[in-house]
């Protein structure tokens, strides 16, 4: 595996590119495609809250066909909430989308992120979508990137090249999200595309594989949003034989997907909504991978935990509680908590550390967490951020 | 039922006191005692976090008798995760009590709250302990009240007198708690005294009646401590015949313990860690209880709708996003979401309200949000409060 420069149109026949929609912000990029030149299989996964937004709605029916040419996205709403109206903005969207392009609108999947319960300015975005697609080149891959950012604050995108049988295939990502950000994925897109030839069926649950060590591994504040997207397309123009799940081919395919969506998955925390750390919190010895993911979201989670991250203090007893109050079974007796190969805390009692020297390394932005419960051989990685003064600011100060 | 003054030592035959022992704090109480004139029944109920402290353990051992004479709690230090040397110190402040008080060791109960993690300094406790029992005074409850206090800002007492057959009985109590307060009690603690004769089994249910109604319904953080602990002592010397479950007294009696569980817990909220608003959230039109009390809790303990508090902005979206991510179910089309009585989505659409009064009316302290799921006939209130930048000070800043 490599890695490749040009986002979303790094592999073969895709282009991308954003314009001013003014949908909320002004001066900005706020509406974004990418087009597949040529016919295209496709699979998605979506937001578990039971509340969806139309776009996700109406993606949802689209992508059970299996097949899609384009994706557009916009920022500044999230058409969610906004009832009948709402859905008929996002079929609109994709049948004029559909109807410029020359394909059918069930091969347009709609993405939209920002506020919630504000109708969808469509006559803005369909007075736009001419522009948009005359807007798509080969390089536009950061417009994109550019164009679905609400509070995040750098854009997101990454692309690696690997070998399938002798052939060249990439798989090239943008993703967007800062806030909302839980496991089961909340407030994000992320937006795939691979010139790899891939099965139907294959494409998806290479997808579903992906997503579950990637994107529902991180947590920035525990909550989830009604949008949460991931789109993949994949056009075959690398022309290698399509990729069947259970093959070596496969497994190589799903490693790089993997790769792609994990680094944007870190990239979403990194840039999580006030963030000024990024936690790597591996929870071992647990009686299944289900609990280790459990107590680990718990820690995560806590908001005594990411305050005492912020304030770069070696609070392991807000850790240990946390864990504690998780659901599962643990003992204090069997615990060994670590941070940054620091052991605070073992077999039921603190341990004498150098307090000096965690202090100073706990000022560093990457911080390790490892809680070694004991009782089993499971394990899970969570990625998380603290939670500060600008988390609060962020979410208090304004409707997002 | 009337209110009365003298907080844990209204009731008849109850002295309270308190030291300053400097255990973490200086020149301040941090060491208070509440002691029954002559033997009690008493009932107890503790945190549910799998991680307790030694004096949670320790007085879950000696309640299991149903009888006690005082207890004797701490602040600055939760001796909690202190290995054996913990527990040791948790069974020599009960040994050394009751020894000077006169009492059997188990009819001492312990409570410790404060910083997990760092030995008791249990020399500096047993050498006050003498001074302590000596400052015991029928108009000491608000000495105790005061010696609980950690990152309180205000002392929380109460008592009222009811009426049982003709006799007047009182119930008095004194709680801390401002963070790590989620249902199922929390880092609080509250000390019930009431001079009622009450059977031992019966005080047990009427304490888990009334813990359920009142501490079981809050949260300020989500978080859940180690030390959690409520105790009621009930000497009888009112002289009432001994209250049995089943009856109208009994009624009579956990409407009143109920009522001071109520006050207590509500103070909590109001004191909770950086809180600038009370927010009463009820739920409705639930198909069960469990289902109204879990999107109550999930919208309560949300981040971004307690910022949203904070920010005094009228952000349904994400009240129902919260809901919607509970792991109930729910349908938008359904759900009708109020704040201080002004409706703002319905039936699946936003209303059209008047923003500017509304957000007005959010500037106030105290805010009701009512959410009718619409789907049955279930109800549940939630008391919380919102997120500030002064939670993140607090829990940033200090090791707590």
């Amino acid at each position: 595996m490599k890695d490749v420069t040009g986002g979303v149109t790094a592999p073969k026949g895709f282009k991308a590119g954003a314009v001013e929609c003014g949908i909320k912000y002004s001066g900005r990029l706020d509406l974004g495609m990418i087009l597949s030149d040529v016919d295209a299989v496709a699979a998605g996964m979506f937001t578990t809250n039971r509340i969806k937004s139309a776009p996700v709605l109406v993606s949802r029916d689209h992508i059970r066909g299996g097949k899609a040419r384009a994706i557009i996205a916009n920022s500044g709403n999230a058409n969610a909430c906004t009832g009948e109206s709402g859905r008929e903005a996002a079929l609109a969207t994709a049948a004029s989308t559909a109807e410029i392009i020359g394909c059918e609108p069930e091969e347009v999947l709609v993405a939209s992120t920002g506020v919630i319960g504000h109708e969808l300015p469509i006559e803005k975005i369909l007075n736009r979508i001419p522009e948009l697609v005359d807007s798509l080149s080969v390089t536009g891959n950061n417009q994109i990137a550019g164009a679905i950012m609400t509070t995040d604050t750098v854009p997101k995108e990454t692309a690696v090249e690997i070998d399938i049988n002798g052939v060249p295939v990439k798989i090239g990502a943008t993703a967007k999200g800062a806030g909302m950000i839980c496991p089961n994925m909340a407030t994000m897109f992320c937006f795939l595309t691979t010139d790899a030839a891939v099965e139907p069926s294959s494409l998806r649950k290479a997808l579903s594989t992906a997503v579950h060590a990637s994107f529902n591994c991180i947590t920035v504040d525990g909550d989830m949003s009604p949008n949460d997207t991931v789109f993949v397309i994949a056009n075959g123009l690398a022309e290698n034989l399509p990729i069947k799940s259970g093959t070596k081919e496969f497994t190589l395919f799903v490693e790089g997907l993997t790769e792609v969506c994990t680094r944007m998955a870190k990239a979403l925390v990194r840039d999580g909504e006030g963030a000024t750390k990024f936690i790597t919190l591996r929870i071992t010895g647990a009686q299944s991978v289900e609990d280790a993911r459990k107590a680990g979201l718990a820690i995560a989670n806590s908001p005594l935990v990411k305050t005492a991250f912020f304030g770069a203090d070696p609070n392991w007893g807000r850790i240990i509680c946390a864990a504690g109050a998780s659901g599962i079974s643990v003992d204090e007796n069997n615990i060994i908590i670590s941070l940054n190969s620091f052991e605070l805390f073992k077999h039921g009692s603190p341990t004498n550390f150098n307090e000096t020297a965690l202090r100073s390394s706990l000022g560093q932005r990457d911080i390790t967490c490892d809680v070694d419960l004991g009782m089993g051989y499971a394990e899970a990685v969570i990625y998380t951020s603290d939670i500060s003064y600008e988390y609060i600011k962020i979410n208090a100060e304004y409707t997002t």
